[in-house]
């Protein structure tokens, strides 16, 4: 993708910031943005937390609403949109739900926040 | 600090998700999600963005504003949001204030994000 964030010509390249690399454009900006939002909510955080510690790699949703003290459906509610960004799956099994992390999501994440 | 998710007894300890490490407390989880809420807006992301990939390491406000094609009191705004996070740091030289990034403020988030 090229992107030219500044114009300069020679005479004014003195004072226009110089880059090392391609800064975000607009549209991945908004999309990286659209994910962090997802994550960037204390319940969903301790979501994300206790299935990432969990030992089997996924957790029934049954047993993520008591250590966050809220109601299923308001549970499911986190959930659905962790999985709608593409942090969590959902694989449904009898009566419950279970999730787990999509592998690579949160450490694709991590990299596009850091390596901007 | 020894923080017990799920206190288990014997008798039900085959139904309750066992954890391999501590998951984020609730304070924890509160900071986290404030830093990330304060990244997670794409013009912000455009603004770290531009700063990280200067090969200066920081970058005259005036030089910020023709990028993201806003006015400059409202990039100062965005700019606060990010040095109140930890995420940029500030300088004030002369008419004009320099932003940089602050070392480990964005590696330090993807680790806590990528190591839930």
């Amino acid at each position: 993708m090229a992107v030219t964030l500044l114009q300069t010509t020679v005479s004014d390249a003195c004072c226009a910031p110089t880059s090392s690399r391609e800064p975000l454009g607009a549209s991945e900006a908004d999309s990286l943005a659209h994910t962090l939002k997802a994550i960037a909510d204390p319940t969903r955080l301790r979501l994300v937390s206790i299935i990432a510690a969990s030992t089997e790699g996924e957790v029934c949703v049954c047993d993520l609403t008591d250590p966050v003290g809220l109601s299923q459906p308001t549970v499911s509610h986190h959930l659905k949109v962790l999985v709608d960004a593409g942090i969590l799956s959902r694989e449904k099994r009898g009566t419950w739900a279970y999730y787990s992390l999509v592998p690579g999501g949160l450490s694709s994440l991590a990299t596009q926040v850091a390596g901007v």
